[in-house]
């Protein structure tokens, strides 16, 4: 998208104005309702008649990223991946993308190209178009900020409220894969601290580094809904764990729950490499978190429209709040669900 | 707004989720479009037939403020009033605002209170509503991105494209107070580190501190456009300084211009602080920034519905594009205006 040079370009060379200028020359804008872009002192945008959805989201480096493993593309591409993910637990449909970025000296207009390629790639594929944001110089590393716009109808929106007793828990792909390409890069890098002649061994595990790495929003699933008859009671996305969020949807809609470790949907990749890791498969799936998936519930009624289909796993049901959050092992035994999902403030 | 407690409370104690619920018991929606705030993963605003304008900015510690001498109840309201200040450049009413904070372990719950307390000031008093944010740690210091939603019909929209040779080139209040404000802090701060027992010297100096410390944005003004009947060609904020901004609109707009020293609205404590500080007042005025003073365009024609309104200053007109961007001195001397704005990049 950007031309690929082996030259740096420090921004200073450039100026804040410059790298707006710069970047606003790859930024093409697809939507209707995206009537200016960038370029004036705020983007202007038509929805049309229906609502509009609004999320925000900052990734920090040394918080949300590591550069030394994580490539500067790719890096975009999540930073709008995460924020679309949002969109799609509304129910709506992902319209423009506003982006802020703060950069310390230490990146060039190539690494700032390379990361607006993954933004804009991101973009491209969901059908979003970038129509603002705000660059400035930073003391420290790199921060990303993302804001999402979307559009829905009122009556297709899904909050997460919406959860009644006995709805059917659903989540769409499988669970914890991001963790362990997570638990893979780590162990990749401190190999590579301690002898950085060594070859990283990170052949065979593309999917479960990829989960990590490049999330995909699950945007296809608002249509397969539609096509289906079916509207979740409510809904989230997988960002910090599934324990985690179904306890954000049980405490919004004054439920409890009961999930089943027999029915959690887990890859045999990322069974076998947390099986390596020493670390329980379960856990992985339950509170690894990043996995963009979409958890949702819907009444007992709609069982027989998606009980075979593929993307779909049903893994457990909506109770009674006095019932509280249990999980239940492969041996019956019943536990406290816990969220020991990552929490922002704690290391 | 916030319980004033001496303690000190760990944001690790709170965890973002604890923060989060923490902040939104003080958050209180007017708009009647916020249909969802803060609590799911995305806000839904209906913003009803017209345009959604959005606009977004980061403030990052080292770089925009100094908590060293920046309140940070001041310093919430100034991220506030920056963003509403770049929607009235569009000519659009404020409506909701998203929030994303980027916090180091110094910073405590009390901290973040202070911060809150003053956004939410600057929301009430423009009449927007917080509808949803993001909270995380940082390894550095503190990062705030907004994101300002508002709200225009169609044919009330400004750009900074409008502007047509003989438009009169107007601003709102006075400029340079802010830059002066901004010398004045840095002076004192200079003094205190060479000797901590001095006291600072601030008396006198209360409305220059306010210009720089919390500026207002010019939402009034979008009323009184309207009760004089009159529409700006072209308008943006003044951010970065008369002279960077006006060259803003100019190559937007495709189009020359000629400010005239005798013509800029200086207070008179701008201009004894600058005379005292050895700095010329009219290059406070032209390049101080951080004014967020409308400036904006009127065709020739309006001249007599703004001619005697105290709110606004005519400092030059628009030229045809090959005559440049001109500077007029009181002696009549022509000289090239230059854009000397901080720049995000160069330090």
């Amino acid at each position: 998208m950007f031309e690929n040079k082996n030259g740096r370009t420090e921004l200073s060379a450039l100026g804040e104005f410059g790298l707006i200028g710069h970047i606003s020359q790859h930024v093409k804008l697809h939507q209707p309702g995206s009537l200016k872009g960038i370029g004036d002192d705020a983007a202007v945008i038509d929805n049309g008649p229906g609502r509009t959805v609004v999320t925000t989201d900052m990734l920090v480096e040394g918080v949300h990223f590591d550069l030394s493993y994580c490539p500067l593309k790719h890096l975009g591409y999540k930073a709008v991946a995460v924020n679309l993910s949002d969109l799609c637990a509304m129910n709506a449909q992902p319209r423009q993308i506003l982006c802020g970025l703060s950069l310390s000296n230490r990146f060039s207009l190539e690494a700032v190209e390379e990361l607006m390629s993954g933004m804009l790639l991101a973009c491209e594929r969901y059908g979003a178009d970038l129509v603002g944001g705000d660059t400035c110089s930073s003391a420290g590393g790199l921060s990303i900020s993302i804001t999402a716009i979307g559009h829905a109808q009122e009556n297709e929106l899904v909050y997460r409220s919406g959860a009644k007793v006995n709805d059917l828990i659903c989540v769409t792909g499988d669970l914890g894969s991001a963790y362990m390409g997570l638990q893979l890069l780590n162990r990749e890098k401190r190999v590579f601290l301690e002898n950085p002649n060594v070859q990283p061994e990170l052949s065979g595990h593309d999917y479960l580094l990829e989960r990590q790495l490049k999330p995909e929003p699950r945007v296809d699933m608002l249509q397969r809904f539609t096509s289906w008859y079916v509207k979740p009671s409510a809904m989230i996305d997988i960002s910090d764990g599934l324990a985690s969020d179904l306890m954000h949807i049980c405490k919004a809609s004054g439920v409890g729950c009961k999930v089943y470790e027999e029915k959690l949907p887990i890859d045999h990749l990322t069974r076998e490499l947390a099986l390596e890791f020493g670390i329980d498969p379960n856990v992985a799936a339950l509170n690894g978190g990043e996995d963009y998936e979409l958890l949702f519930t819907l009444p007992l009624s709609e069982y027989g429209k998606i009980s075979d289909r593929s993307e779909i796993s049903i893994v457990g049901h909506i109770t009674a709040a006095d019932e509280g959050y249990r999980y239940i092992d492969r041996q019956e035994h019943e536990h406290e669900l816990r969220a020991q999902g990552w929490d922002a403030f704690r290391s």
